[in-house]
Order: structure tokens, then C-alpha cells, then sequence
């Protein structure tokens, strides 16, 4: 099957229900029609960790004397999502793709999920997670070539939503985790500013984020919104500010191409691709700004030039004393994978973590420094299309590089199914300054036009 | 038995660790001696949740053999140490003071716990706490007097070092859940700034710092610094600065008088104490600024008068969705007070919690805008001794209005045991400016000079 933006349809449920109030559909058959796309594709695709399909039914069911009532209890009421199987949730267990979790069952639901329960939503069931959100990879395959990677960290999230099981799915990113695997399964994808969406238990990094897959623009920010109005933001932040229903599609007026470490190395066929988005942008008189355009521009470049190390750092030395315990209590429980990343967060000390909080900052700053030259920042979601499967490969979910960036800085970004590449999806990356979630999401929806 | 602050001696470590290379004494038997204590003092005292004497004893040994072989692994090396039992050790159940978590016990230490044992430290036992941190008390009493209060929520940690049980306890503050006990059991204890030793798990409240109480100046810091140099601040914080070894005392130039919302209800002889102090202080040279003295002083005062509202929905809104959890799953777990604290957080929406935010950003704005004015801020620890216990007051642990303005702004504060009112303990709190924790540790040990 070869892939083709201007055909894929992905699933949505922002028009659907319409009909459920005057009973030309409802949330149960919409979500048994998601469980027959399941019982279809999930021994190949292998999204999911568990499902709870009786007790989705009855939540489905619940939503649907809701609708026909005239009384949802938002506008994603009844609405199946998948929950990274990172974050926890009341009736399943929350195993993080690790074997020292295995069975792993507190009965609580995260502030997300909890959320996403006040709203209505279907809670369907928990999406493969790579091992505890790094970069060991669990079973899932990318939906459109089942040699290939979903990408990580949020494998399930994506695929689920890429094979049409679910409208929407939540994942998490601390390097690359949301808008990677969205952009290898053509799915809509917000990673939000950081701390925009509360992160529940998971607050355990000072830059990760919980976003949202989803199939449509609508979709994808209904859920953010709704999550954040109730859930509200990470402790101490102030969460996600935007519109109530998704913002419409606005035209940008200057772009500033964003090229990271990773532009050099771009295949021919993907840089194409790119530049060819860059010239539509043209002929709609979008001005399209770039690092030989401006100082700041290339001072912005150059300041996350090194920040894939930056993050990697970051993250080693704030997740070895939980690796740590891991480690100590479970032996043989941990990837190889996750005992080099203990083994670089060891290494480190307070000074060198000080360092690099302090390159991070300094990176930031030129962030907003380019504030007035843009309305957004443009470039790829991933460095090509998803790689083929190889677990031994040192990125086995695909390289980050289009994507450390925003989670770095805390910036919002969102990626959009723009692209095929030799037959398979790739997204284009809107970035923005923080809190600007919404005109991300405005600026991103206008760019599907382009498709 | 009357206490007053010339004749008391609390239990010190620093002092002890000489005679441990020569053989004179060991960790060993210094432990024992704590044991002693512990038999004699804990019946009545009930500083205590769980006590792991022989894991204790057989981590002693282990030190002894260190300091006899002169490779002693920090100066804390053989300590014996209390922890607050909202953190995780993994020897020992972590119950919180909480009905919904009798016997829990993930089998991890929490990264303050995991870097005390990896300077030595004798990790003795879990310290009762209130209810999960919160306002309905535990049985621990007031080691000074029975009938009273030890505070909260730090009540065991208070109340071991102040029975002179151990030399130093892990404590942790969101209101006044360090520096109020200290305050009432005669400890030295260190708030610091936010952010600076590592919560752990404990990451859901904005404003929440880890802290260490002790039974001198010495070892309050050393404890607090051997912490930060090896777990790191919090997510994100660059965590602790300060000298390897305690500050000397430092004399100020110039003090702030903080009077905050409860120095004109103070009952006449603690504010006479706390006059004597200022007037100790002029006697020395030491300029006293107040609030008549300076519009920005006034303005810092205006800043922090409301600022327990602003405590109390903070954290009430960050915590209503775990205690939501709690209250679903474990029906009848949560005290009265708990519940109103959760029905508190769910009156408030975002927008609720996003104005306390920004009132809390102003007030810190304010604090930093009288910097140039003294060296750091003076005020009581807590307004007046320990209450008698009584369970149905509206704050059984005693009134944190003092501690309120430190732990909201995220400011370091000490505690120096300095005054006796009515033949119990009050203790004189230090502020300063964030990250200037060493400062004020310089500054409080001078202070106790006056005693």
C-alpha cells in the first residue's frame, strides 16, 4: 500500500456527532466500528498493550443516553481514545513497556485521564509505549509498512490513530515521543507547550509533555482544550491557553524555516519534498524566512545546534535515581538500552546537569528573540519517512533530530500529514513561540490546504 | 520541665566524628545511644511510624569500618537520620499518615534517601507525618511538653531531633511543615530554596521543598548539602549552592523584618521575645529595616498578606485530583479536613488557579525587589510555642502564618532555636533571597549568639 496525503482518510469523530443527537449514529456503534478496524488490523499493527472493550461499551453506551438527551458533557463526549500505556488508569494496568512493571496495576487514573473521563471520553484502552518512554522499542509496526518502525516513544498512540482503530490517542514527549511516530503514521499531532497539559504521576522530567494524536485538526485540539480545562497545566504552570473548539485555519503572513542538526543530512527525495512546501508557501506570498536571512535566525540555529546532547543529558541525569531503583531492585528488568542511559545520567554531576540547564535557558532566549520575524516556525516533522525495523539499529524508533528542539525549549508544535516520501507519510512540523498552542494549530490547519 | 534555649542541648553529629577514626567512639555506638533515647523518650514522644533498628545497626557497622579504615564516604557518614514518612525508602513502608496507603511499601528510595545512603548515612526510620502532609495531625507530641503539639507536617522528624533522639530528620514544607515544628521542638531546620534538593516522587505541588531538620547548625547543613550534591535539585532547578562544609557565622549589616499577616496577633510575650531579639541586634549594630522605614518594604508586607489564600487554592487545585483518586477508590480513607481540601480545589477552575499563580509571581517580585535593602529577612518561626494538642482545632499542628511567605515565594529560611516563651521553645526564622541558602544559614548561625 502505498501512501498518498491526498487520499488517506483518517478517522474523525468532530463530524460525527451531529448525528448522534437525532439517533442517525451513536458512540457505541461508532466505537464497535473502531473495534472491527482493531480486530482487522491489531495482529498486524500491534498498537495496543490492553483493551477494556466491556467496560468502553458501557462508557459508550453512557455517552450515547447523553447525546440523545441533548446533554454531552463536551463536544468529545463518547469519543474512543488510547492512552499511552505510560500514564495511569483506574481499570488497566500500566506496564510502560518494561518488564520490572509488568502487572503493574495502581487503580488510579491520571489527571488526564481523569479529564479526559469528565469529558466523556471513551477510555478504550493502553497504547504500546516503547520501554518506559525511551528508545527500546515495543511490538508495534507503522501502520502503512509493517517492516517499519511507528517511531517512539508513543508507538501505539500513532499507530492506532494512522490505522484508523481511534480518532484520537494521548502520548508523551520528552525527545521526540509525540511528533515523530505522528509524523510516520500521518497522523495530527499537538506536543504542547511545556506543562500545558498536566503530566499527572510523570513529573519526573523537566521537559516532557503530554500530546495528542489525533486524525484531524478538529479533533486533536478538542481534546487538548478539554483536557486542560480540566485537568489545567503541570504544577506551577499556568496550562494551555486557546479557543474552546478548535482554531480556524489562519494564513501566515512570515514562516522562519527551521533546518536543526538534522537539514544536512536529509535524503534527497524528503529535502525535495520540503523545499517544494517551502516554494508553495511562496506562491501563496507566505514570506519564508531563513537562517542566511537573519543573524538571529542563525543564532537561533546555531543555539540548538547541540541540543540532541542537551536533552539526552538532561534527561540521563534526571532519571538515574529512578533507573537507579530499577535497577537495584530488578535486575535483567532493564534494556541494555535503558542501563547506558543510567550509566550517562551517572556520569554526570550537579555541575554538569547546571551547565547544561544553563545552555537550554541560553537556547530559549534566542527562541524568543526571533519572536518578531515570524508568525511560526516551519520544518520537518522527521528527518524522512519511518525507517525499517531493526532492533539493533541505535535508533530503532527513528532519529529525533526535527523534534528535540521544541521539546527543549518547551515550545508548542504541531505536525501535519503533509508529505508523501517514496510512498510513506511525513509530516511537516508548525512551531511556535510558548503558549502560542493556538496559532500553531491555526497556522498548521491552513498548511493542509497544501496537501 | 521548663525549656529554655541556654541550657538545652540537642544531639550533634559533627562534633562526634573525631573520636571515630581513633577509635573513642563509633557509629555503632552512637547509634545505640539514639536507641537508648528512642526506648526511653518514644512512648510518650511517638515520633515514630516504623523503625528498621537492625538494618540500622548493620549500616552503623558498615560506617564504622569506613571511618576506622579513614574512608569515611562524606562528614554525615554514619549519621543516624529520620525520614518523613511521605518518602519512599525501600527497606521500610511509606504510609503517608494516611489510612489508603497502611502497609505501603514500593521497595524504593526515594532521591533524597538514595543520596543520604550514599554519603553514609544511617537511615534509621520513617518520622510521622500528618495526613499526607496536610492539617490532621498524627500521635506524635511535643517532646517539650506532652499536652502540646510537635506542628506539622513534619511532626515526627520535629519531634526525634528535638527529643534529641537523632541529630538530624528529613522533613519537607508546602506551608509551614519545617519550619513551624522546628520552630516548637527547638531544631535548627533549613527550608530551602525551592527547588534545590530533590523531591523525588513527590513532584505534584508547585511549592513543596524537601528540608532538613537538625539539632545543630553543622549538621543541618551538611545533611542538606551532601543531599544536594548528589541527588540535584528538582527537575529542572540547579539545586543547592553553597560551601561543601556549614557557613560560618556571618553577622548582617542590615535585617528585614518580616511581619507578615500574623505579627499583630501575637500574644504580648512572644512579641516582646522577638523585640528583645531586634533590640539584641541594634545593641550589635545590625540596622533594622521595617516596614515604616521603606515604600518597597510596605509593599513586600502588602504582597504577602493574603498569601496563605494563595497557599491554600495552590495546592488545594494541584492536589484535588490525586486526592480524587484517593477518595474514589478508598472511601472513608480521607479525613474531613483532607475532603474539604479536595471539595476547595474543585470549586476552583483554571483561570481560579492561573490568577493565584500570578499573585504568587508578584509577591515574588516583591521579595526580590527589596534585596538591596538588607542582607536577608528576620521574623518568628512560628507565632508563638506549640498549642495544646487539640484534634478539633481548625489547626491542630499550630498556624503556619510565618512560614507561609517563604514556602509560597520558594525563599530559604532557617530556623534558629533562639527564644523561650512561657518555658517552650520559639524559634527565630531567617529569609532570604532565592538561592542564597548558604547566606542565610551563615547569618542564622550567628544569630544564635544572642541565645
Amino acid at each position: 500500500m502505498t501512501y498518498d496525503a491526498r487520499d488517506f482518510r483518517a478517522l474523525t469523530y468532530f463530524d460525527h456527532t451531529g448525528r448522534f443527537r437525532d439517533g442517525g449514529d451513536d458512540p457505541r456503534r461508532y466505537l464497535e466500528r473502531c473495534l472491527e478496524t482493531i480486530a482487522a488490523r491489531e495482529p498486524v499493527v500491534k498498537a495496543w498493550v490492553v483493551l477494556n472493550e466491556q467496560g468502553a461499551r458501557a462508557q459508550a453506551d453512557a455517552s450515547a443516553a447523553r447525546w440523545r438527551a441533548g446533554k454531552p458533557l463536551s463536544p468529545i463526549d463518547g469519543m474512543p481514545i488510547g492512552i499511552k500505556d505510560l500514564i495511569e488508569t483506574k481499570d488497566m494496568p500500566t506496564q510502560m513497556g518494561c518488564a520490572a512493571f509488568a502487572g503493574n496495576f495502581p487503580k488510579r487514573d491520571s489527571a488526564v485521564v481523569r479529564a479526559l473521563r469528565d469529558a466523556g471520553a471513551v477510555i478504550l484502552g493502553k497504547c504500546v509505549t516503547t520501554e518506559l518512554g525511551g528508545a527500546h522499542p515495543g511490538p508495534t509496526t507503522n501502520p502503512f509498512d509493517e517492516r517499519r518502525t511507528p517511531g517512539g516513544s508513543s508507538s501505539g498512540s500513532a499507530a492506532a490513530v494512522g490505522a484508523a482503530m481511534i480518532p484520537a490517542a494521548i502520548g508523551t514527549q520528552v525527545g521526540g515521543s509525540v511528533i515523530r511516530p505522528a509524523s510516520y503514521c500521518a497522523n495530527w499531532a499537538l506536543k504542547p507547550t511545556q506543562g500545558a497539559l498536566h503530566r499527572g504521576e510523570r513529573q519526573g522530567y523537566s521537559q516532557s509533555t503530554t500530546g495528542v494524536h489525533a486524525g484531524s485538526p478538529v479533533d486533536m485540539w478538542r481534546v487538548a482544550i478539554e483536557i486542560g480545562g480540566r485537568a489545567g497545566g503541570d504544577p506551577g504552570h499556568p496550562g494551555l491557553f486557546g479557543p474552546a473548539d478548535a482554531p480556524n485555519a489562519v494564513k501566515p503572513q512570515r514562516l522562519i524555516v527551521t533546518e536543526t542538526a538534522g537539514f544536512e543530512a536529509l535524503d534527497a527525495a524528503t529535502r525535495e519534498a520540503f523545499e517544494r512546501v517551502l516554494a508553495q508557501l511562496r506562491e501563496r506570498d507566505v514570506e519564508i524566512v531563513r537562517r542566511g536571512d537573519s543573524p538571529l535566525v542563525e543564532s537561533f540555529e546555531r543555539g540548538i545546534a547541540n541540543i540532541q546532547a542537551v536533552n539526552s543529558d538532561l534527561c540521563a541525569f534526571e532519571n538515574r535515581w529512578s533507573f537507579a531503583n530499577i535497577a537495584e531492585q530488578q535486575p535483567g528488568a532493564l534494556s541494555a538500552r535503558a542501563l547506558r542511559v543510567l550509566e550517562r545520567g551517572r556520569a554526570m554531576n550537579v555541575d554538569d546537569y547546571r551547565q547544561r540547564l544553563l545552555e537550554r535557558e541560553e537556547a530559549k532566549r534566542r527562541l524568543l528573540a526571533i519572536a518578531p520575524l515570524g508568525d511560526a516556525l516551519i520544518s520537518l516533522s522527521s528527518p524522512g519517512p519511518a525507517p525499517l525495523h531493526d532492533p539493533q539499529a541505535p535508533r530503532p524508533t527513528g532519529d529525533a533530530v526535527f523534534n528535540y528542539p521544541s521539546s527543549s525549549l518547551g515550545a508548542p508544535a504541531v505536525t501535519v500529514p503533509l508529505l508523501a516520501v517514496s510512498g510513506l507519510p511525513v509530516g511537516v512540523q508548525i512551531m511556535g513561540q510558548l503558549h502560542a498552542d493556538a496559532q500553531v494549530a491555526g497556522i498548521a490547519r491552513w498548511m493542509h490546504e497544501l496537501v
